[in-house]
């Protein structure tokens, strides 16, 4: 667990920089300054033989990959790219790694321009190892603070913005995995924050699975959750590769890489406005009282009984 | 070749993104936003194998370097940090890398704290390859536009702001090398800049030896440079090195990672307030009016030779 720790105990032992305040807790960093909008930095690295397999996945998917990780983050936030860099090192003991950096970072570029976060500069270097790409996020709170995943209230409705599983699995028709192809829910992001207000309590994006992640939701708030495994939704092509309730359930919360949105609601919340046709929200669950210590999550079969989640989800490997 | 160009083709391309103005061509990017300071920010990694070597190097000066390489571009453009992420991959085939790893961040963090950019997240990953530390940093324009490499004009005069060559040998009564030591200009910078006002026309951070660094000043202020190879201040070290004059500037020009800053000021410029007492400026030379096409340096010895720099500076490695 050293990987997780080790830069959160060191941010959270930081000087305090006067006319900055650090928001801690969430994926990205979120410094409010005096005369500005909030500002939320992040970076991420996709790292070869780690987070993609060359030459079996297409680098220009990789780089499409590299940055939409970090935007996943910032729809998490509801908030709105401003910016991305880069930070590429080419393995030199692969074959091709210089032409797939080429067309990794055109995958990049390509999403950068689909998703308005435009690469405004960066590094590289070559080494000996694997072929890694850092890549940077700057994004702006724009006319609400940012959402983080520290504000469920007992009562509210869990809910996710689409299907989940599978992620690793090849697509239908031959498409590429969701993993490589997904779209980040900034859009989603912005409008369900618009559309709700403060009746959206909490939120977070769910890259480690279901599993994993809602914990984290649930400790930040300092609530428990229950879930309803039979509200989940599931991938058409998990659902193919999982005929069983329980193989299935394993899949929603325990392949990640879903880049979907998790969603504390107030009971009572309408949206004020409508949502894009394209923004589907499901209930999945709801959130309880707290134990002593909060954060746990009951995961509930159709008959109600707890189901063992032990093992599932994407555990960071320690060095 | 392919390194440098590669980001900086795809910034160049980049779809422009309403509201946000893209500064290129210099270390940092700076975006304008209506509403707010000018933010800079950048991002520059050190490599076990290329920019140290442990366990040669001291881990707590590496996370010190890691920060200051991107604290020296914060200077050249006299903003004032705001933030810093590390990115940190730890190398799983080097003996003790999860040590190395833990002080290196503790390094960064202390220089982190002495230098007042605090260090606000972070991801940390490990793989089959070098240890690698990516820092991103995040700086903000105070009381004036960025300072960039662009703005030399004919007649104004070439300075300094320390001494140059020997980075990499040890330095005096057993204190570290200047490449794992060094102080980034930031104050001198704001200092500069304030002091000088509108007649600080152009800089720059020396990181790859004046020998290669010069040049990108001048191409990008479309202008011509000379240079007194007398005039220039050799640090200490590299002094007693290399007790023959052309050792001596060879070393001054090509060893690299000075960090100091290269200016070119108005010749009648007269500081409007006092300098701090240890920002020391030096005259290295003078901008004289371009050739065709612009961006050459005169080298010039005391007899007023030319003097042949070919090789010198640190070439970015081609993967």
């Amino acid at each position: 667990m050293l990987e997780r720790d080790l830069i959160q105990a060191l941010v959270e032992k930081a000087t305090p920089q006067p006319g900055v305040t650090v928001g801690l807790g969430d994926d990205l960093a979120v410094l409010e300054r005096p005369g500005g909008p909030a500002l939320l930095v992040g970076v991420d690295p996709v790292i070869a033989g780690v987070h993609f397999d060359p030459p079996r996945d297409p680098p220009e998917l990789v780089g499409r990959k590299a940055l939409c990780r970090n935007l996943s983050d910032v729809a998490a936030m509801a908030a709105r790219p401003v910016a991305c860099l880069a930070a590429l090192t080419i393995g030199r003991r692969e074959t091709g790694a210089a032409e797939h950096a080429v067309a990794m970072m055109q995958g990049l570029q390509d999403a950068a321009g689909l998703f308005r976060c435009p690469l405004v500069g960066g590094d590289t270097a070559s080494a000996d190892g694997p072929t890694t790409l850092s890549v940077t996020v700057v994004a702006e709170a724009v006319d609400h603070p940012p959402i983080t995943r520290a504000g469920a209230q007992t009562g509210d409705v869990l809910c996710v913005t689409g299907p989940l599983g599978g992620s690793l699995l090849p697509g239908p028709q031959g498409q590429p995995p969701h993993h490589l192809a997904f779209t980040p829910r900034v859009d989603a992001a912005l409008a369900l924050a618009q559309a709700f207000g403060g009746d959206l309590h909490a939120m977070m994006d769910l890259s480690d699975g279901l599993a994993m992640d809602a914990p984290h939701l649930a400790q930040a708030s300092g609530v428990d959750l229950e879930v309803d495994l039979d509200a989940l939704p599931v991938r058409t092509v998990a659902q193919q590769a999982h005929p069983a309730p329980e193989a299935r359930w394993r899949s929603a919360l325990g392949d990640g890489e879903d880049y979907e949105l998790l969603l504390a609601l107030a009971p009572d919340a309408s949206p004020r406005a409508a949502l894009p046709p394209d923004v589907t929200l499901t209930a999945i669950g709801r959130v309880v009282a707290p134990s002593s210590p909060p954060g746990r999550v009951a995961w509930l079969t159709p008959d109600g009984r707890p189901f063992d989640t032990t093992g599932l989800g994407w555990e960071h490997a320690a060095p």
